[in-house]
């Protein structure tokens, strides 16, 4: 384990943290709210000195391998998260260090879970402060690494790291060079994201809710900046931020691919194929759903329901409606989609759909092998063979993932409430959506009333989702450590 | 596919079906209830009649595969269920077609769902029905077919047949010959029922009550003949309930091991081991959690917690408490213990423990590679190197039994209840358990309120967990049955 090359990372690292902490500073200043501008000077000042002392001489050897990248990842986003905790206690709008660091894990993993009970009081005039709890969003979207690996100098050796980072099985292939791809994915995701901020103020939405809302859905996160998150705002404004949770979604490689000038080949992403095909089943299914048990009009039926499918497939969690009185059958569809989550190489969390193709698609691949025991059979997917090996590494991801959630969901079922708010809190921590079912974490709930433990889990699930499983996990390993 | 031979096989399944709707009829001269005979005698000539008939001529080419093994055991389970029903819907116990299938399926997959709301007065003065009821269960335990192969003259290669049918990874491994294996695993099942009824009688329940209840503890299944199942018998009879579910939840080979002298070797198992291991956990893990939290005795808490879980993991389903009322920490330990279900070779259902066991150190083994890429180590399990095609059968099994088991709870959800009584509904039919959470299909709760959908989805699932997917999905794929 190379040691010195990460405490030296962690360091460049805690630098750039510093530099993410001044967009608040200036929005406090903009909004004349001056007795913000510590909560954010502090921690600031202090991941400067300490990434400063960290980074200050570079090791001999910059080589490092996979447990290295993995370790330095896990480190990475809990060092980033607890700075980034700082300023909600500091300003005492999150004055307890648990829910400030929940509050803190869930912006950064793009999950958007809230302890917080009543935003809009909570919040009123400190602008800097929201505007930091959205940014957390739009910052752990893309990946806290992949920023660094794009925009600072030699880093050592980084493949390991953005692997070890970035969602889904693609991830890696779009350039060869790993600093150039990271770059062009940060101007696809800033292009985006500043497309969608000025459609939104086009809709008449205010501009600063246009930009930590669109950081939100940039980020797949799902931070809501009223009481009722996106209910309020008016039905172009809804379907717009609809719209866009549903691009973020996608693989980023494909907007490449369009920027390129390839429009046919990303169009014929079998990975979009599944996406939308999975969406248009939801959103129909719950629409016939609606229809039949309620007495609301079929256009305000068709927003809700694509509004909703978008909020979860994406794993962002954004609501204008309350999905939690819906029927138990567009419920369990949005229980599902919480775990299929976006595509590969998306800011979005879940299982991923490429995983979920392949799964099914290597299910019935075993039927045929059973019914002719001779005949060899490979899974395709993309137009090419996927590898035996990446189809076993898939399962393992999936067998992991489910024994991961049952040991989370154990815990928190120590707390006090219902198996539906039980069973879908881990959900929605581990597959990074934000809301969950049942009344109390519905979509005007929150999660302040869970007990430490609880929170504690969900934190580590939260991790777990975003991070895809083995950073978090090789981080706590003891051999992982010990390697040489 | 071999066609004549599965019809060869289906008539002399049928041959045996009569034989079976023998006993019911003696129970009921010996009940003096003359009038319930003919429920019995009408589907016995039929299943004669047709089954001679099929059986008449003997192909010559009786020649099977693996398509035919799993289509002759999908076919007959369903066929044996038709038949098995009839005594339900003549005897007017359970008039509706629907209902009275429901009730065999989850008879023979040895689930023990009833759709029976009030057990005593339907089948009051029925006390042949009540018995081919439980005697279903003790049927349906240790296969339909591993039935045939034992004693039956002749059907041909039978290989197939009893790898298709039996539960778990290792089945047809004890003795070489798969007649002989069947026969001895007949004696085994049926000593150890003995046993128990004596133990029973002893215990001073009623005869009737010892065998029928004895039938639904062998065979796993956990049909209660009283509406509170067992909780009016007296502490000593619900321990050694509790305690014989327990034995029928290990893997027979073991019992086999210990007759022939090699206690040892049985006692090394490393199946047992991780069985036992999870029970005493789940038993310590519902003990404290219930001290804490109710003023009941110790020793009933003790004593409910162990039969409860005994119970659950097991996959039998009795019942001696309302476990429904139990805290969400405890009621989660239940949820998940009927995932686990039973060791392999055991006539229980759920994924089995060595499944579980083998999904648990292969997830290690994962993790282990990705720190060491380089080194190679394989997972062992029973002081043994697992081979990766047995390792990759067991990824694919679990993913597709998820599959399923999502797929079954959207069509569940269309249906009138809550998430907790749905998706406890469809666990515990695809794990072939009989009781869920939630007051609807609780302890005392039963499946009548159902709609048909649901009813015929449930069906669906006690075939798919006991039959472990394949023949039931094979039997319905059109390749199969086009296969050369």
């Amino acid at each position: 384990m190379n040691l010195k090359m990460i405490l030296y990372t962690l360091g460049n690292l805690l630098k750039v943290t510093a530099a993410l902490l001044l967009p608040p500073i200036i929005v406090s200043l903009v909004y004349k709210e001056f007795n913000y501008i510590l909560c954010f000077a502090i921690p600031l000042v202090e991941s400067l000195l300490l990434g400063w002392f960290l980074s200050f001489k570079k090791p001999k050897n910059t080589t490092i391998f996979a447990a290295e990248g993995f370790v330095i990842v896990g480190l990475s986003w809990i060092l980033i998260s607890l700075f980034g905790a700082m300023p909600f206690m500091i300003s005492k709008t999150i004055p307890n260090f648990v829910d400030a660091f929940f509050e803190t894990v869930s912006g950064f993993t793009t999950t958007g879970s809230t302890v917080v009970a009543d935003v809009e009081t909570t919040f009123l005039n400190a602008h800097g402060v929201l505007f930091w709890r959205s940014f957390t969003h739009w910052i752990g979207g893309m990946g806290v690494l992949v920023f660094i690996l794009a925009f600072m100098p030699n880093v050592g050796e980084t493949f390991y790291i953005m692997k070890a980072e970035s969602p889904g099985p693609q991830v890696g292939k779009l350039v060869s060079k790993v600093r150039l791809t990271a770059r062009i994915l940060y101007f696809i995701y800033i292009g985006l994201t500043i497309l969608e901020i000025i459609v939104l103020v086009l809709g008449r939405m205010p501009f600063f809710d246009s930009i930590v809302l669109s950081f939100g859905t940039a980020g797949t996160g799902g931070f809501g900046i009223k009481n009722d998150s996106i209910a309020g705002y008016n039905d172009f404004c809804q379907i717009v931020i609809g719209a866009f949770m549903m691009l973020f979604g996608i693989n980023f490689n494909l907007f490449y691919l369009i920027i390129i000038g390839k429009v046919k080949q990303a169009l014929k992403s079998e990975e979009l194929a599944w996406y939308l095909s999975i969406i248009t089943i939801a959103v129909a299914a719950i629409t016939i759903n609606l229809s039949l048990t309620t007495a609301e009009a079929f256009g305000t039926i068709l927003k809700n329901s694509f509004f909703t499918v978008s909020a979860f497939i994406t794993t962002t969690g954004y609501s204008n409606s309350a999905f939690e009185n819906w029927p138990q059958f567009s419920q369990t569809i949005l229980f599902l989609l919480m775990f299929v989550g976006a595509c590969a190489g998306s800011t979005g969390g879940g299982i991923k759909v490429s995983r979920i193709a392949i799964l099914v698609k290597s299910s019935k691949r075993e039927i045929k092998n059973l019914i002719h025991p001779n005949a060899i059979s490979s899974v395709r997917f993309e137009g090419q063979k996927v590898e035996d090996s990446v189809v076993r590494s898939i399962k393992n991801f999936f067998v992991l993932y489910m024994f991961l959630f049952v040991g989370c969901l154990l815990v928190v079922s120590l707390d006090k409430y219902d198996f539906v708010t039980n069973i879908t809190a881990v959900a929605s921590a581990i597959n990074n959506i934000g809301p969950g079912l049942g009344n109390i974490i519905g979509s005007t709930g929150n999660y302040g009333g869970f007990n430490i433990a609880s929170k504690l889990v969900l934190i580590f699930a939260m991790f777990v989702g975003r991070l895809e499983i083995y950073p978090i996990i090789i981080m706590f390993n003891r051999k992982a450590w010990l390697n040489k």
